[in-house]
């Protein structure tokens, strides 16, 4: 039986090496519900990066350029954060740099891992299908906040820890605490969403309708995976 | 109104600067319960220390030396890491060197605070007591297991945060978490603990008395402070 952590925040990567499993990457406000989104959407691929000069060199190349610091929308790029600006296929067949406070760096950090995918609500049942016929051993990685865990990110990987507890082994606390978050919270992720310090950080944005939108559960059936540095629908 | 965050693991510390704070410390399993038995049965005072080395040393001097690595009592010291070995004033007015795993450690991170208590669920209402009445912004510190966040002390960290909600703010996630962990569990301490990784690895030792023990709300009344690297009882 394949074994499964979850590492609450990048900065505690070091205690769980990547190399050889699968990791999934998860910012659910709003980096990896912007991905699935994206792609989901017709996005042809998203190249994430950490820095905003990277994004701007790829963005004279003709990709569009997404990303926030702090959740605002960079000065002179064509998308800030929202995972709402990719519905309608309104970018189809582009592709997308895009960088982002935590989530961005939640990917650079995974990497040596067997094979890296991302996940959100939006794309919960399709993910879980996907590691149950998998056979790494399983890291869950959360975005967190600037180093520090954060609610949702922690919520999300209970709801997988949740759902492949009978197929994946742990020794894992933080999986046991993460699993216990989202049961409790699990008949109405929006009001636990709400109860995160990055909601009441976000919400003077006004952007309920991404928290809402965030909180939806399998609006998509989609795993993207990170190929050669850039994310694309996993074929599986 | 003060506020309060919970650092999960001393390997997150530099995200939650101690300076200025009142910090607790928590390891569950089983530093901190035993520094709050030790006091509370008469030991004289407890010096923690990083090292083996330096336990030996003040054993030399006269001191009691208790510690562990991985849970088993270190060569040629004079007792473990069992709270239970403290009771009916064993050691009564004898002055203590203590080295642990993880709790030690977890004290000596959090240098620089105004004030660092030491927490378990043994002290919990005094320790809320005095929690109540003084200002200063306050930080649980989880000792966790070799730099990963522990179920046990999340839990108790979880105690100290849901007891004091209404009179100190938070933003802390951690703390958030760690609530909603308590409060699932607080019917059923010891079964919560036994769902620790920690529990697991310490089962096979036959120390089935001391997790029971270190489950036990309220035997103590007594904060044990530290003055000068040496813990005392409080006497505020």
């Amino acid at each position: 039986m394949p074994a499964l952590e979850v590492c609450l925040t990048p900065e505690l990567i070091h205690l769980h090496p990547p190399v050889g499993k699968t990791v999934v990457v998860t910012d659910i406000l709003r980096a990896t519900s912007c991905m699935v989104t994206a792609l989901a959407n017709g996005v042809e691929s998203i190249t994430p990066v950490a820095s905003v000069e990277e994004c701007q060199v790829l963005q004279h190349k003709g990709y569009i350029a997404a990303g926030e610091r702090n959740g605002v929308q960079i000065d002179g790029f064509d998308l800030g954060n929202s995972p709402l600006s990719y519905l309608n296929e309104a970018y189809s067949g582009k592709k997308v740099a895009m960088t982002t406070t935590n989530g961005t760096l939640a990917i650079s950090r995974s990497s040596g891992a067997n094979t890296i995918l991302i996940g959100a609500f939006l794309n919960l049942s399709s993910l879980i299908d996907h590691l149950s016929i998998q056979t790494d051993d399983l890291l869950i990685v959360c975005a967190g906040w600037k180093g520090k865990a954060s609610f949702e990110d922690t919520l999300f990987a209970g709801a997988l820890v949740s759902k492949l507890f009978p197929i994946y082994d742990t020794d894992s606390d933080a999986a046991v605490m993460a699993r216990e978050v989202y049961e409790m919270n699990q008949g109405n992720l929006l009001g636990a969403i709400q109860k995160s310090s990055h909601y009441k950080r976000l919400k003077d944005l006004n952007i309920d309708d991404d928290f809402e939108f965030c909180a939806t559960i399998d609006k998509f059936e989609i795993v993207p995976v990170l190929e050669k540095g850039v994310l694309v629908p996993s074929h599986r």
